[in-house]
């Protein structure tokens, strides 16, 4: 993973899946190329493939079990994404809480498979746990503040700074990335100014009118603001 | 659904993604135009466009969530599938098993998206309950025997003469299926004559040498054995 | 079971334990006694014991596993059950949603053991499907009204008469309870003549200030409705 | 906690309820009285009152859920120990896994309450993980060697050792024991040498045929090995 770092969720919008889900891939990825940024979509496991074939940036799955091949109905085996093409794996969004048991399995696994991990934590003291895993990268999301506009940068930053603070005294090298609420270019700038390198966002692009003004703007942001850093 | 049916559930085997995918969903086609037999195919989210895009026979999916379009970060909203052409859902197989108020939910709003439900039950109890949220089809499948070639119309023909007394008493409509063990053409004549009206098979094609041969011999025993019932 | 029927869920406020616990206990003895009623109490795990030394109702317990003895740590297998002198258990609450397979196993091992079992429901359908399971008795409540003061038999009495005409499709005998917003001798006068044998109340009973005296309105209410009936 | 610690976990076998559990108790009360080792019992969550009633020596609970007073049917609100006179809950046991999430708002919980807490781990880096949420203590159990005998200490001394060296380097205060298949006091002794401060127990107590007798034996060893230490 490249910093600074525009990671879109897309959740299961109506926009998520079909021609909408390529037509925000393509917008992300312009706006990777023009700014430099490391933008990374984040479909619905039935898209993947599509994504992976349109576009060359990195696109990620929301959710994969911690399986080898075999007899697991209705899951999906994290050994099954490399040949897809999937560059990693978001774990553990608070919409969907695992066990730590597979917050590690996963992690390990992915390392096998070469895969990328980017594990979401609700709390400072849960993102330092999880850094002790040593995944590629954490996203802090305070659940209250998901899908609300209320950008943490602005409303929780101690919320931001704790987790920088009590994961660096665990893990010097894991990238950290800032969610929930992020709405504008500010907002990105500000999570990067609190000392993470990028974003997860979601509801802000999903649901805009027009989501490739708002990539544009936010990866604009994220460079600007990374390289002042 | 038509009847007779061979369901395949093609699991998470690596035969069950990408190429091999699309071959065996080919060979599932081929048998259902030479027989007249119901021939549906349930991959893994990540290859159900695929598998809608190349072939015409049913296409279901292993697992969906009770959702409609929203926040729901890993997981996959029934209300999706329409549009993604699947025709309908597997739903509480035993490697995935489901809060009963979530089959209820799925099974409804199934019907609300105009998708089929293939919901599976271990016991004759089960299936009893089962039918009486008036599902399109109900598989028996006793969890101890699937993945074992031991056949459940073979080794405990009284769970299956046992599922069909206890549904009829709540059901006279629901398709029902034998699963669980089922490997060969015999294993699905014996279903058929027990008062089921098909068969879920799942290793027995997926980890074949030949999974055409598997399919042919198994969907000629069906259409063969449903006509002399 | 008797009928007509008071179930006191104890839930779990800070009066579900302790001194308090024991007095909504014996005020639940005495309206029993008094009304010739089926009062049940149903504290959480912690209490049981205690409850079933100092009154002779039945005490039922808010959940247990379908587990034999055995390594199971954090769990309580049914089968301690009954040595402890518990006479049955609330399964599958709104609050506590079982998979269909654990609700069937733990019905059939309350059997096994002879402990009595009373299924929750959230909806018609889903009383159907617990009904062919064949518990003692079922409550139907549906989970919006839960806790609100806003009875089900005023607010959806629909659901009440659906409940029992679904019901009665497929069993004639399982006891069938109202729950969710009962708060008054009228609320379980209305649950009556609607068809059903009694009610599962929490809140009204539990965060009274008087406990006694809704226990011996509500059981009085259910006598004299039973009578009528 | 107290060191060095022999963690008793009843589990759920038939000697973990009713008078045997009583037993055992006072069992273990003598051991820690005659060798000032610091003995702790865990029972199911019916046995807690009494085992708090009988003996004087710290009473965990084998689960519990991170909830204040409220409406929770069938869970344990944490809240509610303090008053039962439990020291401390059991966390995470490969039993009972829980998700991330939980593990930090139980572990929160239990300090806003002053209660302790022994979170499970199963390999070296989910207890460092767990390290990070610091908790009072952490027993590092293989789950392939539960039950079996075959103690951690003799069969995989790397897990223990890799376990130590990890979770220092992220917390230095943490009480660290090992856990899985200890059978003997030599068992005790080995755990301790390689660098935890006592043992997590269950069946070699629980269904010993003279459990006094092996607690004995391990809190005298435990005693012995922590002083040479």
């Amino acid at each position: 993973m490249k910093v600074p770092v525009l990671a879109i969720n897309y959740k299961t919008y109506n926009t998520s899946f079909g021609v909408k889900a390529v037509e925000i891939a393509k917008s992300a990825e312009k706006a990777a190329r023009e700014y430099g940024v490391e933008v990374i979509v984040i479909p619905p496991a039935t898209e993947v493939r599509k994504l992976v074939e349109v576009v060359s940036i990195p696109v990620y799955i929301q959710h994969a079990d911690p399986y080898e091949f075999g007899a697991y109905t209705g899951w999906l085996p994290i050994v099954a994404l490399k040949d897809i093409g999937v560059k990693g794996v978001l774990i553990n969004h608070s919409e969907h809480r695992l066990r730590l048991d597979e917050i590690v399995a996963l992690v390990e696994k992915a390392k096998k498979y070469d895969l990328e991990t980017l594990v979401c934590a609700d709390t400072p003291i849960a993102a330092a746990a999880v850094s002790a895993i040593r995944p590629t990268a954490i996203a802090v999301e305070p659940p209250e503040l998901i899908g609300t506009g209320i950008a943490v940068s602005k409303a929780k930053p101690e919320v931001i700074t704790g987790t920088v603070e009590r994961v660096r005294e665990v893990n010097r090298e894991v990238i950290l990335l800032t969610g929930a609420g992020i709405s504008t270019a500010e907002d990105v700038e500000a999570a990067i100014k609190l000392g993470t390198a990028g974003v997860l966002v979601a509801s802000a692009i999903m649901k805009a009118q027009n989501p490739e003004k708002v990539i544009i703007d936010m990866a604009s942001a994220a460079a600007r603001a990374y390289t002042k850093r």
